[in-house]
């Protein structure tokens, strides 16, 4: 397939890289003022040079990537709410002209997931997002597979948060302690609020109750806790029953859910560090648990990746 | 798709009765001596009650569901060692005839790979069997969408052995009691060999590393301890150290092990009951764990059923 990557990040950047390595071409790239077109494919390397040392990824501009001649369009700009945009009019765009669109940028299908579900069905393009739910986890293709079989979903969707939770109940830190921790070692962002106020987690779970649900959620209709008063006697008191808190996303009955929880010390949902976790209830193939890297460049690349080879070859 | 099944016991059956809520018509059931074949679909209920009064499924035999005019044939017989007959020959058929087989029976695809594969090549009917490994867990599917990322694969694969392990840990109990207490439960079978010797476990790896090596192993290659001769005192010694015994199977730099092993008791790997796991290491999304029902009539349906709707529909 010949791909177009609009957003030059982590993620963007390790599509760029990797692609090749899946049999793709990437004919395209574009940050957020500037454009790199080549139909015979790009060098990933010329393209990182350039970024690092102009900060450009080429002399076109980002409509120039959007207009190119390519198979499938990698949404990975940053997630934002409301209209979604620009990743919304992106995935417009592309559909429009017929074209795929893998998104790792979450607002357009958690804030205005019927507006893509219209455009795709007016397009001879499919629009897949498995890199926006868990990163390298593969739970929107399971949930695929296992058609229309999944009724409950839920677990640890945020990486950041469940860092910070994970070193708070094993060293007895307080919480603004090992935020400041996460942000030195990078885990945690600059601003952090997405992530700690459980907005990041409440996304990814809208986005999993329109998969299950087939209908219209978006932030909104989540009812939203973060981890951002949690009080270190909190934890201290859960490890002296056996337990612990994580922040848990649940989509069940119709609701969406994310705040934290008391969990088994040593239960399944209980993932250290970074990890994410899924666990789907299934109608005749019991739990099915699914934990791995929920972040990172390449990681979430490698679910971008998956998603391209699912897509109709033609 | 209009499926013929050839098998019918529990995992037979039940594709028989969930084929319809995936959209599939079932047109032929056979087991050992008879058969079915009904091309505007068979009735699950009336099938099912026939074998039970009759102890046949249809007044047919099983070489008239082999002939007639299905999509795909799922192979459910029991799974056997060596020239892996009679599945393989049911194999060969359907792909002569250019019909898809999904498979649930290893042997086929863990003693013949190299002919099963052969016989695809010169068909244009395809060849899945996410059902042979691990029941309902996505094991299959989940490597092939991560397309060669995949280096190496270990995990519990076999629900009865790890039942007798993780009682004997739990309990103090020893090995010959757990065994016969899981007879009574109907977890193990009455002759349990193939699951304490570590035989089932093996066939399932040999069939991960004929996938992830694109080669051909077959149980010779596999170097198989099984859970038979472990003393109580060793899940003992274990326990003071934070530690427990799985029977652990492994697919890594070209080898193929099953044995029991040392894991850390409340690790990923120490799954418990007749839960399985399997973990995939691959090149660049870290780590993913995957775990729950290994077994199971509707549990390895579902496996089935899924992949059925993977298959090119033309």
């Amino acid at each position: 397939m010949r791909l177009a990557i609009v957003g030059s990040g982590a993620v963007g950047t390790s599509v760029l890289e990797l692609a090749g390595g899946y049999g793709h071409d990437v004919v395209g790239v574009a940050d957020s003022s500037s454009g790199a077109v080549d139909a015979a494919g790009l060098d990933p390397e010329a393209v990182r040079s350039r970024k690092h040392e102009q900060d450009t990824v080429g002399d076109g501009t980002p409509e120039d990537v959007l207009e190119a001649d390519y198979d499938v369009l990698v949404e990975a700009t940053p997630t934002t709410l409301g209209d979604a945009e620009p990743g919304f009019s992106h995935v417009e765009c592309a559909l429009e002209r017929d074209r795929h669109v893998v998104l790792a940028n979450k607002g357009p299908v958690a804030e205005r997931y019927d507006d893509v579900r219209a455009l795709e069905a007016d397009s001879a393009g499919s629009v897949l997002f498995e890199a926006a739910v868990g990163g390298a986890i593969p739970v929107l293709s399971t949930i695929d597979d296992l058609n229309g079989q999944v009724t409950a979903a839920r677990g640890v969707l945020n990486g950041t948060a469940n860092f910070v939770l994970s070193r708070m109940a094993a060293e007895g830190l307080g919480y603004e302690h090992v935020l400041a921790e996460a942000q030195d070692l990078g885990v945690a962002e600059a601003d952090p609020t997405f992530d700690v106020e459980g907005v990041d987690a409440a996304l990814k779970c809208v986005i999993l109750a329109n998969v299950l649900y087939e209908d219209t959620y978006t932030l909104e209709d989540a009812e939203v806790e973060g981890i951002d008063d949690l009080p270190g006697s909190a934890l201290e008191l859960a490890a002296e029953d056996g337990r612990t808190i994580r922040l848990i996303g649940e989509v069940a009955d119709g609701d969406v859910r994310v705040g934290p929880r008391l969990v088994p010390e040593n239960g399944t949902l209980a993932v250290s560090g970074t990890l994410n976790i899924v666990q789907l209830e299934t109608q005749h193939a019991g739990r099915l648990n699914i934990s791995g890297r929920g972040a990172g460049g390449p990681e979430t690349a490698s679910a971008i990746l998956a998603d391209v080879g699912r897509l109709p070859s033609e």
